[in-house]
């Protein structure tokens, strides 16, 4: 109940701070014979991980993944899968400064509020880091869901108020993939990639961050995931976006666009044939009644700024007096090209575990 | 894991489908000795049902909640609080032309694929009758709340494209709740409600159906309730938001527009002072790292609209072939002005969990 | 978390005290279209309803149960189905010299103390009347086991020192069942029956009462249940037993008897052939590392005498004060025989739980 | 639900193999601010390790644990802690010639079955090694019993037919370790550990193995521990023994006798007083209605003898042709004197998990 488990089959449990000795996670309920590609979680985080390019935090951490559990000769079998990454940079950073202030807009002086002890060192619990135990976990997701044929693909469709346009629907996922990986916003856009990355550049220069977006796509998902009433694809899907740093919005399908339309513009008329029903639009977002229909599933997630500025900024200690935190060290300008990759790994847990859960919705 | 459960500690199981016997609530976790007030719980169902306004549908359910178990002289005695809501209307209702045709934008063939059974009667489980089950749930998770100080309030900031200013934070949540209820679109700007009215009138002449949004505040949040990493305030608030019927989008804080933000803008700077510490702004939404920092906690919740117009539309049969809806009967034009009773009962539910699982955050 | 659900796939949670206005049950996660054959629960609910037979409580409940949710044209759909049992004669009582008052090796003082509050109408929540929902819920898992092919008889194997002889094995379930119900203590040997009954009624004479034993086995259960490590399909029998008031043992297998035992001897050999491997003798009670082997599973619970009897007990009330309890009314003078089709229903509810949890162990 | 995980707000999640990198648990829920004494957790795993005595398995196996996550200058923080206990006789074993051979009375032939795959090298998953994850897990429960005065004693009740008295209820559970760690079975009566260990030393010499019995008190355990009605304080602490590999057994208070027992002798009379009600005699074991009532808890575990002999024996193969399976190595001759810290950590998680449970039983 303390938080640090998602997912109910297929259920990962996370542990580690910024500055232990590690941090890691145990994957439970990976079904048996799974062929688990150590390369390919590797490189999973590899897109995660600091220091990948010039907008990102300059930090040293290979985020070199090991597995210690619940693989035999190269596959899954079927016990808990735990994987651990050691911190590597955390000797080296000097937090003493820091000991008794509440930086603005971080998890400061509500950690210390919930529990009355603060590892002062970096963020400790509540620093992104944590997001490395859930990007190799979600790479056993992805696995899991290839072997099935579901397809996930996450880019950043904005950064600031520089938007990229939808994604190419006649593109295939390995395409959008190629296209994104070419840059180092991870955009699936080339030109708008490119006014995005002037944008970083800049706001890093000024010692600044910027918000901005990511969205998530799902192809080939069977009909049928979700469950009514509470575990609603969507819902599962939002609150594994609402888990990760920093995220403040997520809207799937028409979204809050969906607000101001009406009826007769929004639903999604089907087209008579033999074939799984196909519809016409698609506002419903490949959901509906909060169970996957066959059509792309689609989804956007906010981003505020990085709190860590470059600044100087006015703040408190704990004793409530004033006190001031000074700008320096290394940070990340906008989160999101480092984030494209936690996000497909949320949503792969998510439908894994909803493909799971869907085998007892009939009778064999 | 069927995905009618919500809650860990203060914990919801709903039942029942929009035209069976009737449909229902356990709550189990309710701490005992707490005065269930009966008719507190039948006001908020009030707010909810069927037929109050010429601006809902004209179902008749008087929605006539009844306790079974768990309370004794009006206390709770924890254990299971059971209450159940008989369907009145349920027999005369003919759905018998539905039996094989998919309704678009619902549940009909999403349920059908899923359980390879469909309760074709309404919308059955998938019927936003359920979210009744939720308000008298709800209800007693707001009388604990109050038992706490904590105060909800919601109400329609959007129909449409008319969108209502921000609330009036000098206003008390009584004060608010005087102005809400005095206009049946329940926004608490009263220029804005007279224009939402007539827009939703129209639509209901057009026989169209329009989306909308409602925000929600939560004031005198003790600081500390949440769970990191996944169970998140947010998070959880997120996805019991995106549980009701027809959520298309959530955020909290400065939500989507945070993502155009700067971290030199975003950033919520300290007061300092010897109470507990406020900031300057609230872009954080009164959460930060997912846990309760004081502030006003405050969300909006987008909703698409209405699927059931009363227009013909062309859709499908079980089979794939064409068939056509015939546009009759009665509807809600925007769902709106019923949703904000279930929006709070839904951020009561979450933060009566919350409350009873940071009972162990710390040592006594 | 508060304790009243069980299961985790097919999952329970009861409602309801013993003088309420009735009893019921929820039971999420069954799968569609399993047909429900109501006559069927109400008869598994006549096996355990009060007024039986002379050597049982003469207390009146027809123990009704009505279907409110989850099945359509008599077959599950996938959605909850909620079970009621109206309290018929709770009005009836008068518990109200009872009031303050702590029954010997009764649940009265542990509820007030954890509680601070007191149903002082019978024993409220702690009265075995909760089993009822139990039963209910149980006949649906032995419906979804029929279908599986397994089959559980459980019979009573010893009251007081009156031990029956093993089952014979060369009967059938339905043999065996047979010749269980044409005795009124539900044990499936005639003689050992007719000592027990005899037993009993001596007993109920001296307005006593007197403990005993329930055995059950299991047959047909597929190869494969059960989930290391912690939810060892006997761990959670075990656990599904010792929730049933009264119940203070259980083993399974060689059980308390295997302790003297040395390894040479209680080894389970396995006979070569082409088939499905069977053991030549089952000390391991069909269960090995926690997982079902396909032998025949086998376990035994022990029961406690009831606590009621009808003698003057001294007693303190809630002061701490001495205080009597006069012996009067009506009990059961031994458990064991209504216990039967509790110890089925429950052994049946961790059956069709596991059967579903097995569903992920291994890739499709 | 895969199995892994025990506990609900003060959780463990076990993972590790035999013969893999290493054992180890996430304990999450622990309450901030407990000291964490590392000493004391593998002073716990030292009484459990293989290498003891003459009467354990002379395996060399260190199981120095490391804490990787979730305390801070000596204490813990509320966040995950999880614990590292690496293999260290791994790579030296030899198992190969096991391959495809099910040994009797193991878990080879389940977990072939159902998972498909099997980790061939000593038990696996299955194997008695992963309770050491339990032992430094059930460390910091005991450390947050102590904080609550919470006093924890198991010893050797029974080794094959010879049976340790009652324990002496005049000695303070300090006293009672003292003698217990004196002797190398763990049994409080000294007199009795001398048979027992010249009972287990012939046993070894023969190749053989034999069963045993593991009492555990619980004192000092507040009033109100338990939530009725499945998570009952002794079906907690029965699913917990029952699952530690070899258990067959568990009984409470009066236990199996208890069912030979009149309710007139049974029944524990409540002495009249000023203080907390005690009862005169205990056959409730310390629990009624599931809930403690502030006397002590009592309840005793069953071993079955170790499955493992050096006898040379009768088995088949995963083609179900007949094998043999050479009586060689090292092995436990009987598993009660390394079980007896298992049984106090599965108390000790039980009993800290409910501790937490039982703050939401009333209103603040």
């Amino acid at each position: 109940m303390a938080g640090n488990t998602f997912g109910q089959l297929f259920r990962i449990s996370t542990f580690g701070e910024s500055h232990g000795a590690a941090i890691g996670v145990i994957l439970d309920g990976c079904p048996a014979q799974l062929p688990i590609d150590l390369d390919f979680i590797q490189s999973e985080l590899d897109k995660r991980r600091p220091g990948q390019s010039k907008i990102t935090t300059q930090r040293k951490e290979s985020d070199t993944v090991q597995i210690l559990s619940g693989t035999f000769e190269g596959k899954s079998t079927g016990t808990p899968i735990a994987m651990l990454i050691p911190n590597e940079d955390q000797r080296s950073k000097d937090y003493s400064h820091n000991t008794d202030i509440y930086r603005p807009s971080h998890a400061d002086y509500t950690y210390d509020a919930k529990y009355g002890i603060r590892d002062h060192r970096g963020g400790g619990r509540s620093s992104a880091r944590e997001t490395a135990a859930r990007v190799a976990a979600g790479a056993i997701a992805k696995l899991l869901l290839k072997h099935h044929g579901i397809e996930i693909f996450a880019h950043v469709s904005a950064v600031g108020r520089i938007i990229a346009p939808n994604l190419e629907s006649s593109l295939t996922v390995d395409q959008l993939l190629e296209i994104r990986e070419e840059n180092i916003v991870r955009c699936a856009d080339p030109a708008t990639a490119r006014e995005m990355i002037e944008c970083i550049d800049g706001i890093r220069k000024d010692g600044d961050t910027i918000g901005g977006k990511v969205s998530c796509i799902i192809r080939n998902c069977p009909v049928g995931l979700g469950e009514p009433v509470f575990d609603k694809l969507h819902a599962d899907l939002g609150k594994a976006m609402l888990s990760i740093n920093a995220v403040h919005g997520f809207e799937y399908g028409s979204g809050f666009s969906g607000s101001e339309m009406r009826g007769s513009e929004h639903n999604d008329i089907f087209i008579p044939g033999n074939e799984a029903p196909k519809t016409l639009t698609n506002f419903s977002g490949g959901i509906q009644g909060g169970i996957s229909n066959g059509m792309e599933i689609n989804f956007t997630v906010a981003f505020k700024p990085v709190a860590t500025i470059m600044h100087n900024q006015q703040t408190i200690n704990a004793a409530g007096e004033a006190a001031e935190i000074k700008g320096k060290g290394r940070h990340d300008p906008c989160v999101v090209p480092r984030a494209v990759v936690i996000v497909e790994a949320m949503a792969a847990l998510v439908l894994a575990d909803q493909l799971l859960r869907n085998k007892s919705s009939k009778l064999d």
